[in-house]
């Protein structure tokens, strides 16, 4: 018989989160973490109601504890016996500019939380399932861990110093864990995303404002999400970016 | 009346090449553009064959006068009133490892001339038309021109200068390109491929030699390719690597 | 009167540490801080019977509270009425190479304290004073802060991760810094030092081992830091690396 | 006896070649290379006035002919039994902005010449002279290749094609001759000069006009081309940026 596999998103209540969960239900029971169930259970329930099946669950990616008995509800009650096919990191720890002679060093510890550590938590829970699903008789494809990244993982801008050190350690444990679980089957892939992301609360923001396609549609973002995960062993991309068309970079 | 599109592949005889053509005649017309007929007819004749439209022309990226007359070719007697959707510039000005102090300049001049200059002949021809396509009632994906790159456009390794020097000019130019074309409507990726690619005549390097998926498949490539070409734009990708699961980088 | 300008290097133990305080003792006082006295003891020793002056404080970098108790013990007792020249941050939180499933979560933290979170506590100290240089009279050099690199801040390898993350955290910030401060006058630099530096502790490293300038001599970094802190306004560098000249790289 | 050694500047005419002539000439005979006499006759005369020697040699970097005789009137007639320290490539072929439809193939030709195709050539003439001096008795610094580069040597920009694929190529022939002979003992460094300099010809410039410092000092450029040059083989720098303190970036 063969193996059911699964889909994780954690950060399942923003904008990409979300698309991200609706597009790999296409293909995968899907498992929506978040810190709390108002940030994903909307989106549960969409899913479950389009035909997909979805289950949420409360984890803090930056709490070891939380995470690992997120991570046991999953095993032992939600979806037993399933393999994990791809997961996503999609936490955002808030990025708030702020002068640096302003900024708080719990700004700075913040930002490493969430957008690093929680990585480096959620990358040694789910890369030994899916190393264990790289040795299953058929994974449908190379099982993947998937990160979100933004311009501020590329290099630190003014005004915003503790989010760039989050974001580019983010960036360097993606590379690390791509640099050693690659060769043993594990797709670890970085998507650097260049632009706002067009969600209700970025409404407001005067970037391409009122110009069609001049914010990243999420939806946009989780196909590119899904083809990464769809490439075969021959050809992994560690690295792509995505933004708007009309962005300056 | 819906317009009617096609694609180019120039370069199109090797792997990458021919993969690419065969992907994108899943939808659309494909003219296969190299410099001799020995380098693209049984690719023309495959994608004939299983159901698909090519064909082929004469062309040498970096002779001015060369290509025009092929993009003439086609646009008055190949696919007259066709518009371009996509064009994938795949010329490979051969590889030459050689020590410094060996090399000739006439190595640095052909890779020059094959992997920077073409690319810029090809995109004086081609942008106009993508220009037109974007601004055409209705183009099925946003008009894109993909770039394949190596391992060599990211830097220059010892024994390597000319065709380093080749590779990071046409980075170069797909990087000046998008961020002049990308907020008129025209996608322009580069692809970076780093490793061997599995054709035949790379069956005796030894690089992941017998290791299955240890060189890339040129489909999967393809795929990429098709990929980048789909993205809506709000959501372009300039660049992306692509490598097999065991290479080191 | 003119302004009496004073150096700061912390992680004043190492061996760039001290070559460091060395170098900046031929144009001013220094301080060297470092956890526990027997770090910088010699090399103040060392420093005033050569006919420099050097003081050593305690101080841990990732504690707020004992960095603000080391800059108040400088500015009210060791050197009051003095300017700062220079701040050099050397702290290397001890470099780790673990598979990544063996990896504590304690050595990501202790890698991002040591490696980000001290920075970003010694720049909130730090730069208030070089902003007050630079608006002095007239400062011999502009005011500068000097942070030590290494290969991993550029990149994350395989059994790395936690270092990784810390070290390109401790270079975007000083990106972040450099892009705030710069054009207020201070000098923020980053040196990528890529190789083993030649130490006693380093004797064993078979790296380059028994190769003349096979290691990094520390005095040679100090150098090129001297030089980073002499360059004109009219032209700072933000970036160097730093590498034997056998090195691969 | 010691060996009489010797220092190059390419591209001489120019406020970066003649400040570097000027800084090498305080330790070294040095030889200015430019096009033409009215290039470099009046740093050549300003030079031997004030104390040092120089003289003038007509060679135009992308013509090998006029290159090889350039260096065999420097061996046989200007500076006969001494020895190469350092060699400087400073030709800039001529930046020029225009929308990439009505730029000539032309345009990148001359950049690709200037810039990349004159290193290649320029290397192959100064390469081996270096590698003699790096094994004479006692050369005073390791004998040093130094590249001048520019912000298009990073990446590509709008309106800015041919320029930076010439300038990316520059900069990779660098790369490529610093891991190839670096080893060897010559070190290739590579500059990158992050804004408009400071001379009569960019007077006119509306960037930074009126703020002190906010052009680069071509003095302060070759200060640390100087430096540069001064770096023992334990601590080679292969890049460093350069740019004004309030220059964007």
């Amino acid at each position: 018989m063969a193996s059911k596999f699964y889909a994780i998103v954690i950060g399942a209540g923003t904008g990409t989160g979300t698309a991200a969960a609706r597009r790999f239900a296409q293909a995968y029971p899907v498992v929506l973490m978040a810190r709390s169930r108002a940030s994903y259970q909307d989106a549960v329930d969409g899913i479950n109601a389009s035909g997909g099946t979805a289950v949420g669950v409360d984890a803090d990616a930056a709490d070891p504890a939380s995470l690992k008995a997120a991570f046991a509800r999953v095993r032992d009650e939600l979806l037993p016996g399933h393999r994990l096919a791809a997961a996503v990191y999609n936490v955002g720890a808030n990025f708030k500019r702020a002068p640096f002679l302003e900024a708080k060093v719990e700004d700075f510890d913040s930002s490493v939380a969430g957008n690093a550590r929680g990585l480096f938590l959620f990358a040694q829970q789910t890369i030994p399932l899916l190393l264990e699903s790289a040795n299953a008789a058929s994974p449908p494809h190379p099982p993947t861990l998937l990160i979100t990244g933004a311009t501020a993982s590329m290099r630190g801008a003014a005004n915003c110093a503790g989010f760039a050190a989050g974001m580019t350690a983010r960036r360097a444990l993606g590379q690390s864990l791509a640099r050693e679980f690659g060769p043993r089957g594990v797709h670890v892939a970085h998507a650097v995303i260049d632009g706002v992301i067009d969600i209700p609360r970025t409404k407001g923001y005067n970037v391409n404002e009122g110009v069609e396609g001049g914010k990243l549609d999420p939806d946009a973002i989780a196909e590119s999400y899904w083809h990464l995960h769809t490439q075969p062993r021959s050809a992994f991309t560690q690295e792509l970016d995505l933004r708007p068309y009309v962005e300056k970079f």
